[in-house]
């Protein structure tokens, strides 16, 4: 088997045989195929594209490279859920609790941030004492004792996605679709989980920038994982908007906390409980309504039970950022749009997330929301608020934020739906 | 200065800016871009092209990462060559002293070959004695003393060139023309030669199959020398079938030989004098016919002097294989067609080319040819000799030569010109 000649297929827009991928994949995890011929045939990958038949192996390869966990000796069903990552998206810290509080066992393998999109972990980190590395039989104890657990994942699961991950983000090959659909149902698969829940975001803020290609995705995905017994849904999500009223990991953190004791953002409660209630119907979990589950407490009593067994307080106050900025509405009407992107180049600017995997983040950084498309707002009133450690940020992100919004005098505005499509 | 932005540029079709492409080269030179990226980019550059203007830019830059050389202390203008590389091309070697007995001074920088093209260095290297590697003033010297001469080229000339062509040979991305246009103009422009000939090949044995894509590669790299100072010309040649009777280093050297002692195969004299008159028209030389300096000796004359100003014995026996297999003809009629690329790799796994930079080649091995296409050829009659040391290489060698030469009983054949078209 011959690396050049693999190249030169995809190069030349042909598809890859079993064979070369069944090669390819430990060849290159074990260092037999050298990083500038991997990131040459992910470019390739990119703009030549792959068939469903070369995801759905490629994905194999990828899973067989490494360990796979095995949940079927709890006494309930697993649920998992994936997001595509997004801006304000906290949505697995009230979720993974309130689904366990409902009664399925949510083992969430999670990542950190990287560019402008936040990373679960580094939410989580900001409460005092929260680690996220755990063993497997850690986890499995957090997982029995709480019925939800939030981890890093371990290296033994998928390690030719690792690698492949660190070298497409500095090759700008992320963007591909079969290679965004196998690094994340191999990862998935690879962990154990019996049923999943995709939460493909759409627009400025997301990979995705379109519904055609985020369509593409999500059934690529789905059908990854059905093909390999996993049952599989997706809901195709608005990220055209920040998710709630912050961007940041502490500020997340508190937001996430306010929808478990019944309050919050409509748009976080809304979207926790439409990816709770397909969790549930995934996992076979009939006759619970996830809201009663907010609303009684049981979800915030699973929250602090999961956070405690991971060395969390979570009755210690939040860390906060030292420095605040407000910026102000110019003018008085509707506001009709707000960028997701944008507010998350500024709360990544102003420390919230990193430029390169080995950096730390500002636990109290971030962007805090006053008004969300739909809104009335008044000339001078407060719109954000922006919180680091670390002053000389504020102009960066400042210059992020230009031309972000849009007041409409008039206040036309046409809400925009949540979910946008279902794929199963 | 950031290299993911310029991936993403290229990636997604966009034109590099001037200053991307300044930043880029002379980081990439110096390791501040890594190889997995530049080999990312390079597979976005084979599959979405760049524009004239950043190919003369991208030329520039990596003209700019080295030494320029200059002959303009010669008492006579200088005129070079360069073949983008076929099967039998042994031009280099009587057309080198050839221009230079008509008063032209020749500083050929070569190279050796790799996969199924010959290399010059390697042909003169079946010389015993001869080396190819010179100082500088050593150079001159030898281009002083023998009006002309072969060596390699130094790593002070388009470094840049050199790093990227090792990981493009690597990595699938060979075949585009903006790089090997910029490859090719960026060390002849930099090795300071007043005028220029191309011998762009097409056909089977070449890198471009078509004539298409052949004369945009002419039409590139014609434009980057006029661009620079250096008159430059191109013909389009033929490189469906070997040129000459012999693939292979010291086959060919001999068969050169008998092209400057007056003899040798028509279409190799046809197109060492097509391109003579090329090199002498450049240089602004009339009134000299380079036929009349093959038959009188003086072109030979040259060829002694640079071969032994080279610490090589024109008079030396050449090595020969220790090995020989007669291929016949299956059945008597006209040869119509004889492969190039197969007489190619064939003479390549008798151990005249190497599958590695470091590997070493075998003088004598090689393929002998006893009938071209347009010959009448009768059933049983010798049609190749195969030479090597290694009669293990002699099963892969024939395989190779499966399906190369059709013969037609009724023994039509139209010929096809040798010369296809002229760029200028």
């Amino acid at each position: 088997m011959d690396v050049i000649d693999i190249l030169i297929a995809k190069r030349d827009a042909r598809e890859l045989t079993d064979e070369q991928i069944d090669w390819l994949i430990p060849a290159y995890t074990a260092g037999g195929v050298a990083d500038e011929q991997m990131s040459a045939l992910a470019m390739a990958i990119l703009l030549n594209g792959m068939t469903r038949r070369e995801v759905a192996r490629w994905t194999d390869a990828m899973i067989r490279t490494g360990d796979r966990m095995d949940f079927a000796g709890l006494d309930r069903p697993t649920s998992d859920k994936h997001s595509t990552g997004g801006v304000g998206d906290k949505i697995t810290l009230p979720l993974a609790p309130l689904v366990a509080a409902c009664g399925a066992a949510v083992p969430q393998l999670s990542g950190r941030g990287l560019g402008h999109t936040g990373g679960t972990l580094d939410k989580f980190e900001s409460i005092p004492g929260w680690r996220a590395q755990l063993s497997e039989a850690e986890m499995l104890a957090v997982l029995r004792e709480a019925g939800a657990v939030v981890c890093a994942a371990g290296d033994g699961l998928a390690p030719a996605d690792k690698k492949l991950y660190a070298l497409r983000d500095v090759t700008g090959t992320v963007e591909s679709i079969p290679l965004i659909a196998s690094s994340i149902m191999s990862k998935k698969i690879a962990e154990g989980t019996g049923a999943l829940v995709l939460d493909v975001k759409v627009g400025s803020g997301a990979f995705m920038k379109d519904l055609a290609r985020a369509r593409e995705l999500a059934e690529t995905m789905v059908s990854l994982g059905t093909d390999h017994g996993v049952r599989t849904v997706a809901l195709l999500t608005n990220m055209d908007t920040p998710l709630g009223l912050t961007a940041g990991n502490a500020l997340e953190v508190r937001e996430s906390v306010e929808v478990l004791a019944g309050g919050g953002p409509a748009d976080v409660v809304e979207l926790t409980l439409a990816l709770a209630r397909e969790m549930l119907a995934n996992a076979g979990i009939t006759g619970v309504d996830p809201a009663d589950r907010l609303a009684d407490g049981s979800a915030m009593d699973v929250w602090r039970r999961m956070v405690a067994a991971q060395g969390g307080d979570p009755d210690a106050p939040l860390p906060q950022a030292k420095e605040r900025q407000v910026v102000t509405a110019p003018a008085s009407g509707t506001l009709t749009r707000l960028d997701a992107l944008q507010v998350g180049v500024a709360a990544w600017r102003l420390g919230a997330g990193r430029a390169r995997k080995e950096d730390p983040v500002q636990a109290g950084a971030g962007v805090e929301i006053h008004a969300k498309p739909g809104d009335a707002v008044v000339a001078g009133q407060p719109l954000l608020t922006l919180h680091t450690d670390t002053p000389e940020r504020f102009a960066p992100a400042q210059q992020a934020l230009e031309g972000a919004w849009r007041i409409d005098p008039a206040g036309a505005y046409a809400p925009a739906p949540l979910v946008l499509d279902r794929v199963a």
